[in-house]
């Protein structure tokens, strides 16, 4: 019998009991602060399946002198990282499987059809907080590794499984894992991508801006400069910022994407009575960093731009920029990269058509990986893009267990596997 | 001797004992809620001076179903009215002398000099929060009653003293006394002008708009709509209708003023995160009434100014007009009326030149007196407009009791004076 064929009848035979695994891992509400349960749960299970398992608590005051340390918190006493370890016998190249065990909130539970640590199943999906992103994920590459070893598969390089925690926050656990010595010759990212292939991800970077205006009378406004008629004067400077930034983007990659690096304005606020001119407002936003880009430069362009505009009110008041909360590396990997063309033979093998490769519109741990860790990096998951974050977040099943045997053909590859 | 040497011979004699007063009453720091101790001089004062004294304690419940009835509380049972009540002696025009007591909080206590509430005197100059909107007008109006009373002057028609809470958060203290019949055939009010005589002023209401856009992820920012931007293009309509109203305004009164009905967006605010394209914004701003029209004419114009915008957007989700908080309505006498020519005639012979006739920038109770109370009124006051509401508010001694003279001979004129 053929690899494939014993990979594809164990997944078979094991999907109901991954499918339970699933549920128990999204039962865990492992928000920020709260991981340990679910990193116990995969710890257990890299035990059974036979792995070395190293499970310890970043050390946050030292990592926090990293430049590329990027958190709400130093304190992670109670969030631990999880690294299951598969040495291989020797002289075949490494591989790094990462997935992030954090979730965002839930937020409005009205908005839940289901309850959102439910991991109710209904016709084929799970749903949950987490599923797409990215538990579901996850579990493809647990089941990928488990078999492997079931069906008897020896590896001549390594094998390290990440599960970590601070995704959604800057990365932090990858960070820890990357210091800690567990970096390999290329790494595969499951996050949710619909299955396409992603070589290159976009980076990005929290900005504050505050513009300033001169308080008046609301009967007598023309006394004053109101900070919002400003904003508004920002806001279309960065679109042509945008527009500028993109335009020089010509990567074939991009070809289907509107906008490759767009700069979005989150959040408003300013003013503090309706009938007094406002003198100032305050936007936030996101600016994305394309993979060739550096953030530093990414930083001086915004605020160049926005120091060179013509109106004389800003060379009197300037707009004060800020960068602030989380920041993530953009990553990129050779589109000719050996892995890229091992994962993209085994998708085509696995389901009868060529994937979809693009690049990434978010940033994901790939940045640290790639640039801190010099693992080069691919995403490419099993999960719904346009439910991660969002109420009623679901993962397919049937996604994720193509997605597991894509990738345990690609693991066979890559790491020069051997089975009786 | 005339009676203009009398009361000027009074009023210069009289003026450190009026400063001290003044003093004491900018020394009560009545806000809202705080103004019993204030009133309690107020009445003592005019029990003094020989008036009947009125004070009491409106009735929030009852006053709430008058239709002009705005605050944001109804119960009054710290926050006296007071009103002194001089009889003529039968067949003269009435007048009715208003001025309210309560004053906006003092803000930022670091951007004033001095405390906000020491009454401080330098160089000419009364400093503290109140001194200038409106304690400092109030008193000139004390001390023109005073002046005449202790010059032996008679008096045919009745004068009313108001002294009103309320009328910083929509006159509930003004409408209280109206209703308790305290109206006459006319009023001044003793606003701070710059000693400008206003006969008409502007009304002015409270909006609230909530515009929608689609949330997306800030990396695929072209998913979404940005309730940022669409707020953009209701600014724009905004400025549009604003230029539209006051094209209208012909009357000469405006000749000098910019923009005689300002619509003025004051506060901003919308999306609740960086990276996420924003669903929501709310605008909350000021639109100017003109003196000829009624508040429900301009909300009609502004709801259906907003309706008729053109971008598809809307028509699908169109944005909510809330009206809330304080609204003033404008209020006018003509120019020709009797009492401005007496109170323009008074003030060329105190100072030796023409008064400025211009129209007010913002609303006062002469909108109530004249719309519910039947009683057209004039707004003329000592306080300096610009640093109303302000760190640092202050008036200056003289103007006091330049007011002084002017109001205490335009009394006599109007209310049909005799003097031994």
């Amino acid at each position: 019998m053929q690899v494939k064929e014993k990979l594809s009848n164990w997944l078979i035979a094991k999907q109901d009991e991954a499918v339970e695994f699933l549920q128990n891992t999204v039962q865990e509400a492992s928000t920020t602060g709260n991981e340990t349960g679910v990193q116990k749960l995969i710890a257990k299970k890299l035990e059974e399946i036979g792995l070395e398992v190293d499970m310890w608590y970043p050390d946050g005051e030292e990592l926090a002198n990293h430049p590329n340390f990027c958190a709400s918190r130093t304190d992670f006493s109670y969030s631990p990282n999880v690294v299951g370890i598969w040495r291989g016998s020797g002289d075949g190249r490494s591989l790094v499987l990462n997935g992030h065990i954090d979730v965002v909130p839930e937020g409005d539970l009205n908005q839940w059809e289901h309850h959102p640590y439910s991991g109710k199943v209904i016709d084929g999906k799970l749903f949950g907080r987490g599923s797409t992103d990215m538990k579901g994920g996850n579990l493809s590459l647990l089941l990928a590794i488990q078999a492997l070893k079931e069906t008897g598969t020896k590896l001549k390089g390594d094998l390290y499984f990440h599960s970590v925690i601070e995704e959604e926050s800057g990365g932090a656990g990858t960070l820890a894992a990357v210091l800690r010595g567990y970096k390999a010759d290329a790494a595969i990212i499951p996050e949710p991508t619909n299955m396409k292939i992603f070589p290159a991800q976009q980076g990005s970077m929290w900005f504050r801006l505050t513009i300033k205006g001169k308080a008046a009378h609301g009967g007598t406004r023309y006394e004053g400069i109101s900070a919002i008629d400003k904003a508004g004067v920002v806001l279309q400077a960065i679109k042509d910022l945008e527009m500028i930034r993109n335009k020089r983007i010509t990567d074939p990659l991009y070809k289907d994407i509107p906008i490759p690096v767009p700069i979005n304005v989150g959040k408003i606020s300013g003013g503090n009575w309706p009938s007094s001119v406002p003198d100032s407002v305050v936007l936030e936003g996101r600016i994305g960093v394309a993979p060739h880009e550096t953030l530093e430069e990414v930083k001086k362009e915004l605020e160049d731009y926005l120091s060179n505009m013509q109106e004389p009110w800003f060379s009197k008041h300037p707009v004060a920029v800020e960068w602030f909360g989380a920041q993530w590396l953009p990553g990129s990997i050779e589109t000719d990269h050996l892995l890229m063309n091992t994962l993209s033979k085994n998708y085509k093998q696995v389901l009868g058509e060529e994937p979809i490769i693009e690049a990434s519109p978010w940033g994901t741990d790939g940045g640290l990986l790639s640039q801190v860790g010099n693992t080069p990096s691919i995403v490419f998951g099993p999960g719904v893009t346009a439910v991660a974050h969002y109420p009623n977040e679901y993962i397919e099943i049937s996604k994720i267990m193509e997605a597991a045997e894509i990738i345990a053909l690609t693991i066979y590859d890559w790491c020069g596997g051997e089975n009786e």
